[in-house]
């Protein structure tokens, strides 16, 4: 049996080392184009900021242990140019010599990646515009930042702010431009407030809902950014960090199935059209683990599953893949995000229904010291409670909730099952009711019918004194930090005697900080009679759907 | 609907609240023998320490908050003395006024706890012995530290170990007596090991396998404890933590059904043999979630959804409980070990047949700074491959970790699963293959036979030569740290060529470091035809379970 495996990173990597796991026998033939393969990739921009110090420390599967501990045949700096289907083999240029050759295959993988988009903006050719892949990328840029005083991030994605991150520590001046109207696209729009905020107070300058028009040279040395503002940033150098496509040249050119997105058609064991043909990783068409739809989702976790999946299925098992949930988590300075699953706008974009909570507990117990607030949305399925998306913002604990609702999703679970599941609790840790109690209580409540919601993004600017009673249930002292316009003012304490004096045919939304005591409020009046419901996430809630945190 | 409730923390507190938010009616009592109602139990031992500096951040739920807000009838230091059944009346004794009186109720919701046990040996009753039950032990515990010099905690468990690390805190010169041969028993020995040494580093004074057998005062202040090896330690105050016992009094004088271990035995609902009678927190006897046998685990989070279980049903609500699972987690100084599931002396005490694996992965990428390596332990069905338990031991990121095991186990997942399922990757949080993934690798190469494994436990400490080889797989510099006795090193990227020489008659156990190696030495072996098999866990493993990490 002779392997041959197109890209040797992530998934290319697990399945030249797993092939070999499963046969000694097997001839197995890595190509990789650059000079290094099994590089960590997601390392790259804090490599560029010096907090990765040893660029050896990137290297995570030198070449020569991957020859002498894999007994892999790997070729760096060589290039497969074209694939021959009929006569099963691919024809090879040798990067250094120039030569080319023929090298024949009984399986081949192809794992060429995702290469970085380069959008045909005038000017996009310039020295001064980098974008960040592999190594020689981040050699370039580690070389770029020494000295250089300001710089422009195209895209404010996981690359776009980690960069920021890093261009900040380096002691550049940072503006980061993002087309649509919110950081990290892939999170939903309030959630990721605090993350702006958090990036403005550090220092980065945020321009949003903009777009690079044209680059201009400067010289002898840098880069004018024109936006669609007509506003210009002057720059030392930009990064380009405004997506990927999959690398799908080889797989179209041999006549592998492509989906619409470009990414190369696999089944559930990563078999392209061609069943001698396996692909894997950021080239790949997948399925999405809740929708079940074809997506592009690149993501190093998947990438190495499918490699070994791919593997696997060559040596004659069964292994296939779920489909990817698009667990995510990035840190931006001192903050977290992280998402699991199907985001609201996802949702809305697949056209399924679903419904959503918001809470802002603590990572632990709140009477332990170093307790800090994050954010949490959940999506459920409206009827039957399935959960179908989380996303999480805030400092310690993020991902950990999120990974602990990545587990839900994978096993089918319901808010139902969140309000039972036995999560460890000890001050440092967590909380007798966990986040994820929390959350099930919230979310089951509203599938239940115990507790109707409105949602902070239903709110009108401006309520409509006839219709509803906008009820803020917090304390006096609290509403200095800001209050929602309309709203009247009873203390959830008060509540009860306050009944009397309500009017019966009007609905009445309750809300306070952060959602808790709305809730006991909206119990309160339904129990009394009254159409009530809470402001899901409180008064916070509210402020991040407008685009601000409490602090901001 | 009168509720009387009988206990006002944990369990009984959020059946009160629950109560409340289901019914605006209800008539709600509650009667704690205390001051305080819900106050932090957990965070006793950080307040003596003083790492919680303000004794009111212990009060979660201060009693004029659950009269305002919940509208409960709050009667702190009330003891309820009797139950009558047929006539549902209580005889409460006021312990401020010393009197006593009769009140009446529909449902009665028992949380008395449990109390710490206090075995009876000579001198225990000297002034000098602490427990840690409730704020005014702390209170007295608080007190007591300030200037001591020497303590003697009796009992390595969370609160003895807590304990050790807040008099540590104090400046106290403390030994910690244990009757087992391990700190923490609910532990699987071998993973406490770096706890023990740990608290050795911090200073802590450990005498294993041994007991105190009697109390002698020392005047004017202090208790000398002789030990059972005829040591005696003398200490300025002892706390002592043994374990705890149910307070089942008031439910056997009742005539309720209780376990053998003293539990109020419970339904799902958690009513006790009196339908009108539920019984909530560390008093009840529980169904294991996994193997489904009556047990006793006392713990804050399953109080609380026991609680909140029992007021739900008792206006008319399906919720039911679905047992423990036993999820902990302890931090001890800069550690953390956390566990959920069965141990593997749990499945042993169970008859139940399991298989076990081990690793040491770091808690994220290690080419990011900080990386920290952490034991995890998974225990799993030999057969079908349904996770049984879990215990890790390290430090940031093994609550996450266990967490994350504690949603297999709920959602009956096996280490199938455990390849497949997408955690949240980045270099500062994780792995593109998570050490949850890892774990799920190694344990289904297990079950599907692809690497036998040998224990630790079973490796004779003389290999006899004449069966199997011991193999160690390391580099030659690996060696200096120790080896395993008898054992021959051939690293692994020379194994191949030194195939030919090895004896085809006999077995090999091939060992590395942490069980990675050995497990690629033994897909060689295997492959070549030899009956080979790794030891799980490698050569840490092995050192922890003869009680030494590699640094001790």
């Amino acid at each position: 049996m002779k392997i041959a495996i197109i890209g040797g990173v992530a998934g290319g990597a697990s399945a030249a080392a797993r092939a070999r796991r499963l046969s000694e026998e097997a001839e197995i033939v890595m190509f990789e184009r650059g000079p290094d393969p099994s590089f960590a990739n997601c390392g790259l921009p804090y490599y560029v900021g010096g907090e990765i110090a040893e660029r050896g420390n990137l290297l995570v599967a030198p070449k020569q242990m991957l020859i002498d501990r894999h007994r892999l045949d790997v070729r760096t700096r060589q290039s497969v140019e074209a694939i021959d289907r009929q006569r099963k083999r691919l024809t090879v240029k040798d990067l250094v010599e120039g030569t080319t050759y023929e090298e024949s295959y009984d399986k081949l993988i192809l794992a060429p990646g995702a290469s970085p988009l380069r959008p045909p903006i005038p000017g996009i050719d310039l020295p001064g515009i980098y974008t960040l892949r592999d190594l020689r990328d981040a050699d370039r840029l580690h070389e770029v930042v020494q000295g250089a005083r300001r710089a422009v991030i195209v895209g404010a994605g996981f690359i776009g702010l980690e960069m920021a991150e890093n261009l900040v520590r380096r002691g550049i001046e940072t503006t980061v431009v993002e087309l649509i109207d919110q950081v990290l696209p892939p999170w939903d729009r309030e959630m990721t407030t605090p993350i702006a905020e958090h990036l403005i107070d550090k220092g980065v300058r945020l321009v949003l809902s903009n777009s690079a028009e044209e680059f201009a040279p400067i010289l002898p040395e840098g880069v004018t950014v024109r936006l669609k503002s007509g506003e210009e940033l002057d720059a030392d150098f930009v990064v380009l960090s405004v997506g990927v496509r999959p690398e799908n040249s080889l797989a179209t050119a041999a006549g592998l199935e492509v989906g619409p997105r470009g990414g190369i058609r696999v089944n559930e064991h990563m078999q392209t059209s061609d069943p001698d043909i396996y692909a894997v990783g950021d080239a790949v068409e997948v399925r999405d683990f809740v929708t079940g739809d074809p997506t592009q989702i690149p993501l190093a976790g998947p990438a190495n599953r499918q490699g070994r999946i791919a593997a696997d299925h060559i040596f004659g098992r069964p292994s296939s893949y779920r489909g990817t949930q698009g667990t995510a988590v990035v840190g931006v300075f001192d903050m977290t995000a992280a998402m699991t699953g199907l985001s609201e706008k996802a949702l809305r974009r697949a056209g399924r229904s679903y419904e959503k909570i918001y809470l802002h507990p603590t990572q632990h117990a709140g009477y332990y010291p170093g307790a800090e607030r994050m954010s949490l949305k959940l999506l459920f399925d409206p009827e039957d409670g399935r959960v179908l998306g989380a996303q999480a913002v805030g400092h310690a604990g993020v991902d950990k909730r999120i990974d602990v609702l990545a587990m839900a999703i994978q096993a089918g679970m319901t808010v139902f099952d969140l309000e039972e599941v036995e999560l460890a609790y000890a001050p440092q840790f967590g909380a007798a009711k966990d986040p994820i109690n929390m959350a099930g209580f919230i979310a089951a409540g509203v599938v239940r019918g115990d507790c109707a919601v409105v949602q902070a993004d239903e709110l009108p600017d401006a309520i409509d004194r006839d219709a509803a009673v906008l009820l803020d249930v917090r304390e006096a002292e609290e509403l200095a930090n800001g209050q929602i316009p309309g709203a009247v003012n009873v203390p959830l304490d008060r509540l009860r005697q306050a009944l009397g004096t309500f009017d019966r045919n009007r609905p009445f939304i309750a809300y306070c900080q952060l959602g808790q005591r709305g809730y006991l409020a909206t119990r309160i009046l339904t129990q009394a009679g009254f159409d009530a419901a809470n402001l899901s996430g409180g008064y916070l809630t509210y402020c991040q759907s407008r685009g601000r945190t409490l602090a901001g």
